[in-house]
């Protein structure tokens, strides 16, 4: 296996891996599919993160895991929103080991420590072991524990930017349940265009363009996303952002192939 | 929380919670009872390991992942195995979440590389930072990477002498599916008698009489169990071998009340 091989850092929204709305329903049609692009694309060497959907999200709000450690009646929240994440990650890695996938879920919070929400303590030792046993390491967002917090909620958003820095990724595919950024919403404007491609700076226009006029939110949701990817961006990454509810613009993405969607580059 | 406070290190063996000879099948009543005796033991801190049971050794075996990577057929049994232990793994937090003990996993393979089969490299931040919350840690048996191997299987035993001696143990306590160790084999020498305390210097002696005598295997495959755990009886560790299968026991040990069993000490 040659080291010198650059990952591409793959990440599958849990909007597109579950049901919305439904707590603890899985989208397995799709699990299934994305799985089979991710095989057909036969990419030489991939980093998963998958994030939490209808699983995570509801145990963790109710128990307000993300603003950290106040009573302790919320460590058994704790516990149940990483079950919640293990559950999810186990259908995930199910899926794809059908699809004789290598896959090996490497669990977030037992080797990733963070200091007021953000990644401090990352020890990487085993997805570099992986990688070069040509492995595809899966992590997720997940509750880890906190230096300043005690515990909070890791986004999959911020994990997929600091792992595509890390290993300094080929490219960082980001499968959302939307076609990518738009100049304005779409449900809203029937003249908002889809952005194929957008530079860093452009991109920070737009969110200051959002940021000024907090009612047209053209992200949707988007906009902490896109935030959290940034810092890959400034690191020369291309970020592409697919639809994947859309069979095959995932598969085309990994292959660099044209697609609908979004590529954010550096220049 | 006092950080101060000496973690108990207890051990749930393989074949106390899962069915023997059954691939797949877990011990759910033995699982459920041993959740509510660590529950009612109500100690200060814990750190609790299982084994992988029918659960981990019949696919390790079938891809041959303890002798390490060969072929990349075996990779797919390396995601086998770990998919395995996280099966049964989930079923034992899921025991201990319904007892309401704040049980968190930490999977072994995501914080531990081994060399050579050995502990070489373990992260233990996550750990550290649980028992600082009052958080049960839970580890098993699993397969690993390896520096040398490529992957291998880190026994329970090695993980559960590991964590004591890291953790400078209060105690460790070893539920297994027989009374402790005895004299000679019980099922056939009539005679054969439990040890209820043992020194490390006597164990010695009785490992190395079994040693010459092969044929008198007293122990029963508990003989490469012990030799795991003599490294935290050293450090003055004392180490008690329950039957767990028998209701009360693994509260009384854990209790430090009189039970039938083992004691090994270091004096």
């Amino acid at each position: 296996m040659d080291t010198r091989v650059k990952p591409t850092v793959v990440k599958l929204g849990g909007s597109v891996i579950t049901v919305k709305d439904e707590a603890f329903t899985p989208n397995l049609p799709a699990i299934n599919r994305l799985a089979k692009e991710i095989a057909e694309a036969q990419l030489d060497s991939v980093i998963l993160i998958h994030g939490g959907g209808s699983f995570g999200h509801p145990v963790a709000r109710k128990y307000q895991i993300v603003e950290g450690y106040k009573t302790p009646g919320q460590r058994i929240g704790f516990s149940k929103t990483r079950q919640a994440m293990m559950t999810l990650n186990k259908l995930v890695i199910d899926a794809f080991v059908r699809q004789s996938l290598p896959v090996i879920a490497v669990q977030p919070s037992a080797c990733i420590t963070t200091k007021g929400g953000r990644i401090h303590h990352f020890d990487v030792t085993a997805i570099q072991h992986l990688l070069r046993l040509g492995f595809i390491p899966v992590l997720y967002g997940d509750a880890v524990l906190d230096f300043d917090l005690g515990f909070t909620i890791l986004s999959g958003d911020q994990l997929t930017a600091e792992l595509a820095a890390i290993f300094n990724a080929e490219k960082t595919v980001i499968a959302v349940d939307v076609d990518g950024l738009f100049t304005d919403d779409p449900k809203v404007n029937p003249n908002a265009k889809l952005i194929h491609q957008i530079s860093l700076e452009e991109l920070k226009g737009l969110l200051d363009s959002i940021d000024e006029a907090k009612t047209v939110d053209v992200t949707k949701g988007m906009r902490g996303k896109i935030t959290e990817l940034l810092p890959a961006v400034k690191r020369g990454i291309q970020i592409d952002l697919v639809n994947a509810r859309m069979a095959g613009r995932l598969y085309k993405a990994l292959k660099g192939e044209k697609v609908t969607g979004t590529k954010i580059t550096r220049g």
